[in-house]
């Protein structure tokens, strides 16, 4: 390893760094100013975001109780478990900064839905009074809010961890990886849950069995659904964004420490620095104009303007920083063109899958045209056509991606895995402009809700939003695809640093790897089907927590349609509250199973089994984790897409089969899409850097004087303990709940015999 | 490795264990002769059965004919490909076995299909004049025919090569599982298109658009059904098993001869024809008796009477033939231990593997009934319900087979993989009782079919083979876990032979492995991505492949109601050939991509990226494919029983809301249960064996003297071209059926507006 202390030099760059990060701060600030400034609607409008507002604000502060705790059980054992390298004050650094991580992630969520809440309302106002450009920039803008406080506390949390720790940076950056990856995936999960129950539970009672549209005020689901696009869509994703741009920092660092020292470790931050920058070139070059053939064309120049500013300042950057030889790693090329290169294919593998995303889900496309034209033949073929598109456009994108990670490969020679980190940090130099766009999303769509909920809307402030939303949805699609391609390279730079970890350990044990990593071991095989297992088991119970959910949602709309007669004649006001509320306790206990089984199942692998078999499980996870979640979301990105497409007229429009036959496409599409699919990403992350954290205690007690087999297969047998008594208890409640509706559904057209 | 040659005493052994295969054959006959005996039915079910037969043999010539081609090509490429170990006679000796692997595969599904088509017409007569037991009797006694030929050509195929190629024979039985692999994946692929294609086709027009029932003779694609239950669910099935057969086998045979020589060759055999003898006495234990709770007491008691008599048998050899000390490979226990230990593991497997498919699709089960009891909401629910089911059943399926290797990985110590064979000669020690039962599955079918389509049946007789197609259901689901079961077991067994071959060549080029073969290789992560992408590529394929057949079916049938207006009054006889042709031709055409994908992309990642990436592609394939695999089938198989309990009674029975929302469930899992799933066992095969024949030419031309990148990039190039072109042809395909019925169906109800 190359001599690894900061200079004073790279000192001075790195607080540049920081106060880079801090102007995206600043610069979040003077949009949020902009945005605020903007017309709040009518008082019908004002009153409808409040409860939308009430509610989301009261279901994240319920989680963050929740995950508090969960947080401080983690923090404890941050500080007992041993690092590899390095002493207390790592340690403790460690778990500080996993603290850090935990909040700052919770505070993208709760910043970016705090905002959202308040620009959907002002984005239907302007529709109303200014048409289109300006509901538009209002919508686009609170997303660059969120955009630049992602990267801005990504950033600094990484610089601060540099110029505090120095040459142990990396390992206290663990811990502000995993901070905020837990956090994110609690919030993707809980957030989904929420969105989807209060979605699925509100289109089933509503438009399927009531007869009334979406959004209708008489629903007693719709602010719920309004909540859930706010917990969901955006507070998750606004934290998952988050823990992505940091884990890959993290792991770009914790390699380009192993390969080229100090610089390595500067390096990353540089790309970062100069993402922020390109980041807010392209927010400000993100609007209409009056030749845009349609909404996508803004967000599209505002992304690959961003994209080529980053270029050409990461260009510099690589051919004056870095060296023209390396003095450490067998390398195929020179430092400075294995940075620019590996950077320029994390660049260019962002722009091609946004356009294959967009191929796949995009309504005027080949792909949604066809399951739209199965709609024909019936639900049936409805799902099998998205299923079989799903499951195509996956490979496509897996593709992509691993031609990415090989490229990379090439280009690293012996430092490939640091080249991986590098594209992972390229893909995220336009992390801003991304998460701006993703925002945009939940932000028309509440717009649209709200306008239709309020009524003060006239025809052509509808049809604005109704563009808006449309392109929200396929933005929503690319930056899912984003997401999860930052999962795989950085999962796969992460991996590299387990690799490092291991072996600092066995060495410190004065044992050597030998053929534990190897594939052809069976326990290795054994590994992989786990780690497969893994992702298809927590695909499976985020997909049936949502349809647990939504039975109750379903079973208290009933109920309120019953006791409440006149809320069809608008006589009596529904209580959106219950709905609200019913969501909010149901997602957080749901969330607990999949995030036990990612915490823990690491845990049950690499002390049961062995750190080979852990390895094997990382790469079982990933390889099943980046097809299941390409899958998941575009099958239901087209459903939703197909169904629109229908409403656009297409087979007979509104109100007929083929149109029924699409919203059962998009009903099964929604959890796909918004539940399991997004939250695979995060996923894939917690459970690498549980390995990572685990590592030397797993090596500790596997080999060497310290070795204790009884201590290790109790540690295990407590973590699948643990996950049996979770998952058990979740299907119990499955029991209560199913049965519901049949005993007390006498109001509806459904009644049930029992068999 | 010890001494290769087989001694004196082992020859006679292995005579003896072909005369036991043989004998076998001579059982089938016995059984054979004992069916045909039974009474035909009346003259309009032996005209049904007729039409059947005929379809059916029309069907396999033509698949034959097109497969033979295929064969021929891979014989010559046989031939010109190098052998790691020994010289032309291998080569020639593997290629002549690849034509016997193959013309068995094909013999076992063509007699298999021909016997069924016969004993199903003599079920429906026999329940009629008899009742339930002679018809269960001659069902279970068809299965047991061609249960017996699948386990008597297996055994005598590898028998004989060990007598005729001595220490070569694991090579040459390469060839000899590879042609069993491939034929039975296309027989899979192919039949399981057509039976599904007819049925779906069939239902969407029938049941859905013309409101007439099931298997309702004015239907024109009942007949194509029925033949699609013997080509998929029989012929293709049973052509599987035996491909699972041969190919364990063969995987033991080439790691017994690793760690053991001869005696490790000889020993899976000696287990094989325990097999044979346990097989016997399991079929004739298999009778109905007075005091059974239902049709599966006497199956479940046919299969335990088997898999006991087994495990003492095998208990016996292990202790008198194995050697009670290791001179070769370190290991944890004796051989004698090793040896019976590891057969158990497997027998066990067999058995919990059963239980558990058991309790995820039996209709009295918990969850059937819970997504029965989704239906209540509608068809998204049903859909939502069955998939989670899915996803998560597969996790406890992979958790026994992981558990089961991982068990045969603690007992074998130092030949860890040989256990794992073993393992995986235990779990096929049932084969000839497995293979019997399922079979039973579509003779039940179809001779309900029969009875209904001819309406020459009484109330007793109905019941009585209503009845019998329920078990059926169940003992099909049973047997698709077991066979991704072997399939685990025997890829992950042939992948040690892959790395011993690996070894050899490297060896031969006079280079080491080095870390080529580490999970923590960046490409090695690639190629695990790309092993699950072509598990979902496939599954797709399969999928969206049925979706077009039966999309041409549907066109068809309605084009026949529309011309033939008197066939809904009887009057007029529906073209049923027309439908079977269709059928014929479209699952031929189709069967080439997914076939092409099999057999190319390891090709194309062995030469492209390297014999490393291959290997953890083939992880990378067992991993998602196990999950895959058992999430199809039981996802499937749990909405076929929710139907029949709602078609029982429960919630509102045939015709109510419930009753709709679960024949989507059925439709959908249609191509999940019977094309896709089951076609990943052979695939996952196929793929293993094609890299570990290709894997001294991969490293011949990697490394040493003869490298030669230019070539190897062609070859992969080339690889890659052809499944491109095929995909892209295939898609082709899809406008023009897709177009069809908007064309031409103005006589139905769904008339189509272009969008």
């Amino acid at each position: 390893m190359p001599d690894s202390s900061l200079s004073g030099g790279d000192s001075v760059l790195v607080w540049i760094v920081l106060v880079i990060s801090l102007a995206a701060l600043a610069f979040a600030y003077y949009l949020v100013r902009a945005v605020l400034a903007a017309d709040q609607g009518t008082v019908k409008m004002r009153e409808i975001a409040q409860a939308v507002q009430e509610g989301a604000a009261a279901y994240l502060r319920r989680q963050f109780r929740t995950l508090g705790v969960f947080a401080v059980i983690v923090f404890v054992l941050l500080l007992v478990l041993p690092v590899a390298d390095g002493g207390w004050e790592t340690r403790v650094g460690r778990a500080i900064f996993f603290l850090i991580g935990a909040l700052f992630s919770a505070s993208v969520g709760f910043i970016g839905m705090t905002l959202a809440t308040r620009g959907n309302v002002r984005v239907a106002a302007a529709a109303n009074a200014g048409g289109y450009q300006p509901s538009f920039r209002i919508a686009y803008r609170t997303g660059g809010v969120v955009g630049m406080i992602t990267i801005g506390l990504g950033l600094s949390g990484a610089a601060l961890a540099l110029l505090l720790f120095d040459e142990t940076a990396p390992i206290v950056l663990e811990g502000f990886g995993f901070g905020g990856a837990l956090l994110a995936m609690f919030m993707r999960v809980g957030g989904g849950i929420f969105t989807k129950a209060a979605d699925v539970g509100a289109d089933l009672v509503g438009k399927v069995e009531a007869g009334i549209p979406e959004d209708d005020p008489r629903n007693a689901a719709t602010i719920a659904d309004n909540v859930g696009d706010n917990v969901g869509d955006c507070a998750g994703m606004a934290a998952d964004l988050f823990e992505s741009y940091a884990v890959t920092l993290v792991a770009a660092l914790i390699l380009g420490q192993v390969f080229f020292g100090p610089v390595g470790m500067v390096f990353p931050l540089l790309v970062a620095a100069i993402g922020i920058i390109a980041s807010v070139v392209g927010v400000l070059a993100t609007r209409p104009g009056k030749t845009d053939s349609s909404g996508m064309a803004p967000i599209n120049r505002g992304f690959f303007t961003s994209a080529a500013v980053s270029l050409v300042l990461v260009a510099a950057a690589s051919f004056t920083y870095l060296p023209s030889i390396s003095d450490g790693a067998d390398l195929a090329v020179s430092p400075q063109v294995l940075g620019f290169v590996s950077v320029f294919i994390g660049v260019v593998l962002a722009a091609t899958i946004q356009q294959l995303t967009g191929y796949f889900t995009e309504t005027s496309r080949k792909p949604v045209k066809d399951i739209g034209r199965s709609s024909l033949t019936g639900p049936a073929t409805v799902i099998l056509s998205g299923i079989s598109l799903g499951l195509e456009s996956a490979v496509y994108a897996a593709l992509l991606i691993g031609g990415a990670v090989y490229g990379a490969f090439l280009v690293g020679g012996g430092a490939a895995l640091y080249a991986v980190a590098l594209a992972g940090c390229g893909l995220l130099t336009t992390a801003g402009v991304i998460v701006a766009m993703d925002t945009f999303g939940p932000v028309s769509d509440n717009a649209q809700g709200i306008a239709e909920m309020s009524g003060d809307i006239d025809e052509e402030g509808a049809r604005v939003l109704t563009d808006l939303d449309a392109v929200g949805n396929t933005t929503k699609a690319i930056t899912k695809g984003i997401a999860i391609a930052t999962a795989v390279l950085a999962a796969t730079a992460l991996f590299g640093s387990y690799n490092a970890q291991i072996g600092v350990a066995l060495d410190e044990a004065g044992d050597t790897l030998g053929d534990a990593f190897s594939l052809v071991n069976p326990n290795n095989v054994v590994g992989a089907v786990l780690g497969a297992a893994v992702v298809f088991f927590f695909s499976g119970l985020a997909i049936s927590a949502v349809s647990r959910a939504a039975g109750r949602v379903v079973f208290e709309v009933r109920e309120q349609f019953r006791t409440k007669p006149g809320i069809m004649n608008y006589t009596e006001r529904p209580d959106y509250s219950a709905v609200v509320d019913i969501c909010t306790k149901d997602s957080l206990r749901e969330l607990a199973t999949p995030g036990l089984l990612a915490v823990l199942a690491p845990v049950a692998v690499g002390f049961g089994l062995g750190f080979g078999p852990l390895a094997a499980y990382l790469v079982g996870a990933i390889a099943a984790g980046t097809l299941m979640a390409v899958f998941l979301s575009n099958s239901g990105g087209a459903w939703d897409n197909a169904k629109k497409m229908v409403e656009d007229g297409a087979y007979g429009g509104k109100g007929s089969e083929a149109h029924a036959a699409t919203v059962i496409g998009d009903t099964v599409g929604d959890p796909f899409k918004d539940t399991a699919g997004p939250a695979i990403n995060p996923l894939i992350k917690v459970m690498n850097l549980v390995a990572l954290i685990i590592a030397p205690a797993v090596v500790g007690l596997s080999v060497g004087e310290d070795a204790n087999t009884t201590l290790r297969v109790l540690i295990a047998l407590g973590a699948v303990l643990v996950i049996v008594i979770s998952v058990v208890v979740s299907k119990r409640r499955s029991v209560v709940v199913g049965g519901a509706p049949t005993a007390t559904a006498d109001g509806s057209t459904l009644t049930a015999t029992a068999p």
